[in-house]
């Protein structure tokens, strides 16, 4: 076995560092439609996949589930639904639930703010978007500390600079924000820092409400025209088990009324909020699930609605969530299934839950992150700079993630085997045990023939060691702060940069909007 | 979206801690027969597999390759390949090649030194095998240095020490040992700290003679029993582009007279030893490893090869090999389906480039292994603690790759949804909003519901910090050390142990056997 590798030498010159600089910046631009070569996988038989849709609506019309919001409850009754007003318990039948699929697109379109950014849920597709919801931000330097404006509007240069992240995320809680003014700035900083679809919080109809009108301005819509195709989108978090609080109803009401996604995910951990079984802890997504669609379908029908996995498993021992285990592995896989039985596109994440930005953190991403291309998941949230479970957003973390993503995205392209690429001539010239460095099959091909890494140091131990035997965590350090300090707005964010700032001002004045709740 | 998680609880009490060990001993016996579910997948139409393998057999035909090893040739030659004694240029028919094909078996069984240690390679089979030739040995403790016997032993401990490595494999060279006696220190280390199919290096008849006879004494065969089935493997990589050397050509007929594994395996790197188009390169490939399948056949018809492919790329820039690419994740995919196509067993790699056990190591060591998975490869070597592209066997590496090896495994098995595991009572008996600690459901199935990791640690940040904030790198670094240090030889190895000390005592006394060439 010689399956070693002799003498390399160091791998850039100065020149070839600024030649990377120049692919970097072109990184903006690629990747900007993937479509996933390595989906549906199964991981259910087909009757299994069907016993678990039976037991889900046996769930929704023998259980129902708990609606905090009476206006919710309001209209499901009016839909069918059997509401019992003392314990807010709704139950759906078979036929208002069939209905509802029936509405649902099974392929949703948003519009950025450039031709390039305009994204596809359903079929093939899959959608990259980076962590969402942390409080806290991180990086190597700096630390861990509460997130703020300027983190936010970091992590969003951050996203706009990489074409394989194709929409933006609530990269963290800009903590030194007032609550009331909060979304403002939030929605402000994505619409002019990115031409990228955005992402708005369900945290109460005045909070939502500002923030659509800010996406109509940025996109120089009028209201009709916002109404009529997706520009932003949502999460909603079911309360599992079993439960819809009152802001959750109210983003799934308002989204669909606007006719904005939402990506309705219920918060299954096996053993914890689900079932310790994998299968009844997806019985439980599934229910949950479509619940929430039939929510959005009965206020609007054909509202953009998106089936959200994220079940996985908790430790035992300790309650903690667990990621990119093998539960998570296959229960994702069968998430895809049950989206597709059901026919809508499928939403899941690639979380760990590492503390750090070390092989742990690498390891658990992957691992979801293949649970998500196995599973033909359309969107992959949280798929760079999470960190803890959701609680940290990592700016290491954000690039390593990136990097993975980029390969993944390669990999998706096609291997060219066509005639001249099998290089029966290129093979016939090269000397017997020489190298094919000078043959012209070679010159030909060489600027573009590989993907390049941004942060993988391919260089030998010695140049490595002498060069201070960086981690490639440290290496990504350097490579997102240069990013940040490099980035310039795109063009057609800043076009609207006026408008969207007048109306900050004056909602400012007028106090902003509190959280539902709050 | 909530998706961050609140207040996590410290993961082990002291008593955890020791359940954890108790887990990790019987990991040792744990994933002996991993069966693949995610192979199979396709990175070429059929047609470009049938002109893949076309162009391959052309290559033999019209181009040939050169043969040192004058028994060999005359052998090719007997079997009616056109031989030209003034360059060595060996020409295979296709026809031959054909004929080789039809007696290589599809399935190869080798028998370990206890009957949980049968392999079996082929079909939906997927065998790990850790990380095999580097020279130096490196762990966090004591840095990076020439390998040892005392290192192998280690490595070989680590090895037996879990059963989701399937064989054993030369894990770092032993410097400190003389050329001459080395083969039967490794040998006598394999035989008797382990009951796993051994590892033979093909460095000339002496040594595998010397090999040989060492694993028919820890097995107790007679001679004939011992030809009669595989008990050991070897490695044989060509010297791309299409040469095969002397030690090579001998390695192939002497493990094919004696009825031993030989993983025939180009070191095709596109862009350098091989064509710069992956297609290019996986021809070359193809062409290289059906020569020595042929030359295995026609010393013994039905003589167990398997198809090796190593293909991946170099950085143009430099020439230093890159792994864990896009590049090698679809030429991986490929090879599987060209080994379908001859009917052949199939071994690729799990490797990376990166210089320590770190994000980028966890990075390519996995996308290397998901090329595997999809490519439906059944014996995956380097698996574990491979670094720097081969050069350096990492401890903590082996531990930390041995985890995703537990995950993949564990995730090949498959999800129960049978209907008590789809949980529609407890989800019934769970109060809405509540959680499902105590339901009966859980409480039967806590104790084995979840793959349990050996190095993740799911403990909240101010717990994890603490405790040390520690990295997954330097957890791995106590745990290989555990490990090692309770180690204990199965009672299998232990039982042929005087034999072969008088073996190799007396071929000691004799000189021992240098390697060819030395």
């Amino acid at each position: 076995m010689v399956e070693t590798v002799p003498a390399r030498r160091g791998r850039r010159s100065r020149q070839g560092q600024s030649e990377t600089t120049g692919a970097q910046l072109s990184a903006a631009n690629r990747f900007t439609d993937v479509r996933n070569t390595f989906g549906g996988q199964r991981a259910l038989s087909e009757d299994r996949v069907a016993a678990i849709h039976e037991t889900a609506l046996r769930v929704l019309e023998e259980l129902g589930l708990r609606v905090l919001n009476a206006e919710a409850r309001r209209r499901l009754t009016a839909a069918g639904a059997a509401v019992d007003e003392s314990t807010h318990m709704v139950r759906f039948d078979r036929g208002l639930v069939a209905n509802a699929l029936a509405t649902a697109p099974s392929l949703i379109t948003l519009k950025g703010g450039s031709a390039t950014r305009t994204v596809t849920l359903g079929g093939d597709h899959i959608v990259f978007v980076p962590v969402g919801g942390p409080p806290h931000a991180t990086d190597i330097k700096r630390g861990r500390r509460a997130g703020s404006l300027r983190d936010a509007k970091d992590f969003f240069r951050l996203t706009q600079s990489f074409g394989v992240l194709h929409m933006i995320a609530p990269n963290v809680e800009p903590q030194d924000v007032a609550l009331n003014l909060r979304h403002l700035e939030q929605t402000k900083a994505q619409l002019t820092l990115s031409d990228k679809v955005p992402f708005v919080y369900a945290r109460g109809s005045g909070q939502v409400a500002d923030a659509l009108e800010m996406v109509r301005l940025a996109r120089g819509l009028t209201s009709e025209e916002m109404a009529a195709q997706p520009y932003c989108y949502t999460v909603i978090n079911t309360n599992s088990p079993r439960q819809l609080d009152e802001p959750m109803c109210q983003g799934i009401m308002d989204f669909a009324a606007a006719g904005q996604v939402s990506f309705i995910t219920p918060f299954t951990l096996a053993g914890a909020m689900a079932p310790i079984s994998m299968a009844g802890a997806l019985v439980l997504q599934h229910a949950e699930a479509l619940a929430g669609v039939t929510l959005a379908q009965v206020t609007r029908p054909g509202a953009p609605v998106v089936y959200g996995s994220f079940t996985s498993n908790v430790d035992m021992k300790s309650g903690a969530p667990a990621f990119g285990t093998p539960e998570y592995l296959k229960a994702t896989i069968a998430a895809g299934q049950l989206a597709r039985h059901v026919g809508l596109p499928l939403r899941a994440s690639a979380p760990t839950a590492s503390n750090i930005a070390d092989a742990q953190g690498a390891m658990e991403t992957q691992l979801s992150l293949w649970a998500c291309l196995l599973g033909g998941v359309n969107l992959v949230q949280h798929s760079a700079g999470w960190l803890e479970g959701g609680l940290s957003a990592s700016f290491e973390k954000f690039i390593l993630d990136v990097e993975l993503l980029q390969i993944v995205a390669e990999g998706c392209l096609p291997l060219d085997a066509s005639d001249p690429e099998l290089a029966f001539e290129a093979i016939a010239e090269t000397p017997v045990g020489g190298h094919f460095f000078s043959a012209n099959h070679t010159l030909e091909r060489f600027r573009n023939a590989f993907h390049e890494p941004m942060v993988a140091d391919w260089r030998n131990f010695e140049t490595w060691s002498s060069d201070g035997a960086r981690t490639a965590t440290e290496r990504a350090s350097d490579k997102w702060r240069e990013i940040v300090k490099e980035f310039r707005a795109p063009a057609s964010a800043l076009t609207s940069g006026e408008a969207i700032a007048e109306f900050v001002a004056r909602r400012k004045q007028e106090g902003g909007a509190l959280p539902a709740g709050a």
